[in-house]
């Protein structure tokens, strides 16, 4: 076996691997909308198709939801399992799009060829990444690379409500010592990451009642309460004059970086300017005493995302509402309990609740943050492999948003997971006229193969 | 002449007033609904016979929008000026009425017989107790009541557009030494009073911008600005643990009360309670240091009418949005500049801004309080007139409220204000099954027929 020969099968399979990707893209697996529950069955038959091709023991497996694929390759070496999801987002507004999103191309663009459409970065072209690493290297070498799972989710974009079932259930067939998690990006253009800590997420929305009845503010204000000062009043002391989160017990559970990744994320040259200069902003506004990256990846955060109350149309009305609003989020980090986070806010909340005003709480839902420990040598193995194929040093990085799946293989399967990707800030996810970038196609082909031959071997 | 002849005269035309005041209430007179200018012409139409025919010269004018009505009654005696509104609420909801809102009728009810019908009470029912009451005073002495004026307006319920600049072009006509306004209420169930301070109104919306777009708070929470969290902290400290608005200046020509007319609001013995109880509240919210009534009546406040931003509908998304909005009044006393209290309060409220936020002001407006001199004789004889009739001592009173007529009299004509009316609190005015109690429309006749006695005699 030669890693330079499964390189260089990668490079001459381009064509013929984006030809397959291009085939996947047009199957519109979107799974929010029942109106494609057999578009995104038939995404799962075409990947078990694929995997059978490949080599691997494939199978499609049934849930409430849309189906899981399963497939397996024994071989007595460390058992590595592949995650990735098949589902893809709608496509909403379909006037903003340049081209159909389910019929992609190749497009030749300024920055370079880029593969158009739906799910192309979102996750199929990324989980096509190592499928085409695999296939590369048993085409060279006749076997694939290791005891190896792959595991392929079609309800990610809806809320994966099947997931946590079929992973206690199948818990000895998934239980890895390594799962791997490809549904992340590169750190700025060039530099390949792995994100090693991910924040947790805990949200609850509130209604304040007062009065009975809306009423008038010539005839009681003054007198009457306004559940909206009420709100205004508690919320706007979330955050003290430093950007610290005012509730008591908040910070528990979060630890200061090891010296090791301050130094590392302090070498990345962050540009925080440049980052809130692409949305309109100047300045950093969390805690003033943390770095740009720290606010965003290692510091837990209290935001509200939604206020409403009173009237709110056109002109005005003097009005004295009966309720008041709000959606509350906490990011959350380390060992954060998201649990005793909202129970702490709630007890803070109502401690400064006035005579006459009440509280409901709806719909709370709490998932803690991921920390993966760096002392599984294959993070090490993982960097260099990414830093060789990149030409840039890879960076252990953090990521702002929840990705439960993480979180779920090492509370379920005791199995620690690596998250590398290699999606870019502009490949407009989500959005209308997502896109994938042919090098990150590519060149994340030829990482996986490098990886793969440092840790499965 | 005699008094007595002339209430026993109002008691026995009492039947026939009910039916010309049903007979006004039939006339659909809905200023807002452009589908009704017919109707609403109509009901000046209707006014103009009324008077011509209880001796008054009367006549209806044109306007850009719905018409006023003018009559004059020339004598050599201090000259009066009655002012009313013909026009009335829309009735939306109609499912909500028992019955059809301009097919009124008197109907028996446990508290006593009411007059049923949209415009009942406000202000159709207290115009006519003036006219009844002239028109008493005509039948038994051959002649009208002193040197008055009659000023009614077609567009109370829909901002008077018209009124300022007819007060202007007809200044002449309508300044008086003293102009009575009939659109007000008892004080308490059997309570006469006569409201000598009114609030005033400051009033703004505004919109904080910060990014260019809403963020993902995973991505950028704890990093990017959150302009709700901005407008709640900075809102959130409108007012102090006292309840004392912080805003610099902002209690700039609010004067004490006067010795007797605190003697004279303790002695109406306000229960807060119960009138907060009736909207399910039970404490005074305002200044700690203040009675609830100096707090709807003769304090300042500020107060937030509406407010919104973010994710609002169902479920959650964790939205850093780019915008936030508020609108927010101040309800003004004494010598308060209305413009200046807007000043103040975007200097304060700009001065708090963070980097990245900006704020849009959208729709000003500032209308001033009113105090009634109490130096004219005639409020006093009309509060010895009132007691006589209700058998309870009558009260000068504040009104929380904002109503602009009294404002303009003194403004554009030079002319004190005395208002005095009959509605009660379970009026229902502006909802759904408007009434006005035929004890307080009877007795509201007689009280004018009081008043007149002593001030136009």
């Amino acid at each position: 076996m030669s890693l330079e020969a499964i390189l260089t099968r990668i490079d001459e399979n381009l064509p013929a691997a984006q030809e397959r990707l291009l085939d996947l893209l047009r199957i519109p697996s979107i799974s929010t909308d029942p109106a494609y529950i057999p578009q995104t069955e038939a995404a799962a038959d075409w990947l078990v198709r694929e995997l059978q091709e490949i080599g691997f023991k494939a199978e499609k497996r049934t849930t409430p939801g849309h189906p899981m694929v399963v497939a397996r390759h024994e071989a007595p070496r460390p058992h590595i399992l592949f995650y990735g999801h098949y589902d893809v987002q709608p496509v909403d507004p379909l006037s903003l799009w340049s081209r159909d999103p389910f019929d992609p191309a190749i497009e030749e663009t300024p920055k370079g060829a880029v593969i158009r459409g739906r799910g192309a970065s979102d996750d199929k072209g990324q989980l096509m990444t190592f499928l085409e690493a695999c296939r590369a290297w048993r085409e060279v070498t006749g076997d694939l690379p290791g005891n190896l799972t792959i595991f392929f989710e079609g309800e990610e974009e809806s809320g994966s409500p099947s997931l946590i079932p079929f992973m206690k259930e199948n818990a000895d067939e998934l239980s890895a010592d390594l799962a791997l998690i490809c549904d992340t990006g590169l750190f700025g253009h060039d530099t390949p990451a792995i994100v090693t800590m991910l924040r947790g997420l805990s949200k609850v929305e509130l209604t304040l009642k007062a009065a009975n009845k809306d009423l008038h503010s010539g005839m009681f204000g003054g007198l009457a309460i306004n559940p909206i000062r009420v709100l205004t009043h508690i919320l706007g002391s979330l955050q003290d004059d430093l950007g610290r989160v005012t509730i008591p017990g908040f910070y528990d559970g979060v630890a200061e970086l090891s010296p090791e990744v301050a130094a590392q994320w302090q070498g990345l040259g962050f540009d925080a300017t440049s980052f809130l200069g692409e949305v309109g902003l100047s300045q950093p506004a969390g805690e003033a005493d943390r770095s740009p990256l720290e606010q965003i990846w290692s510091r837990p955060t209290a935001e509200i995302n939604g206020i409403w109350g009173g009237y709110t149309g056109a002109g005005f009305k003097t009005v004295l509402p009966a309720e008041a609003h709000a959606k509350i989020s906490f990011r959350l980090v380390g060992q954060q309990d998201p649990e005793k986070v909202l129970a702490n806010f709630r007890k803070w909340f109502e401690a400064q609740l006035p005579a006459d005003v009440s509280v409901d709480w709806r719909e709370p839902e709490a998932s803690p943050a991921s920390m993966m420990s760096l002392e599984n040598p294959a993070f090490e193995a993982a960097r260099q492999a990414l830093s060789e194929e990149w030409g840039t040093p890879a960076a252990f990085v953090g990521c702002g948003g929840s990705i439960p799946i993480a979180g779920y293989f090492k509370t379920l399967l005791d199995t620690d997971a690596m998250l590398i990707g290699f999606a870019r800030d502009d490949d407009q996810i989500h959005s209308p006229n997502e896109k994938y970038d042919v090098e990150c196609f590519h060149k994340g082909i030829r990482s996986w193969a490098r990886i793969l031959d440092r840790i499965a071997g």
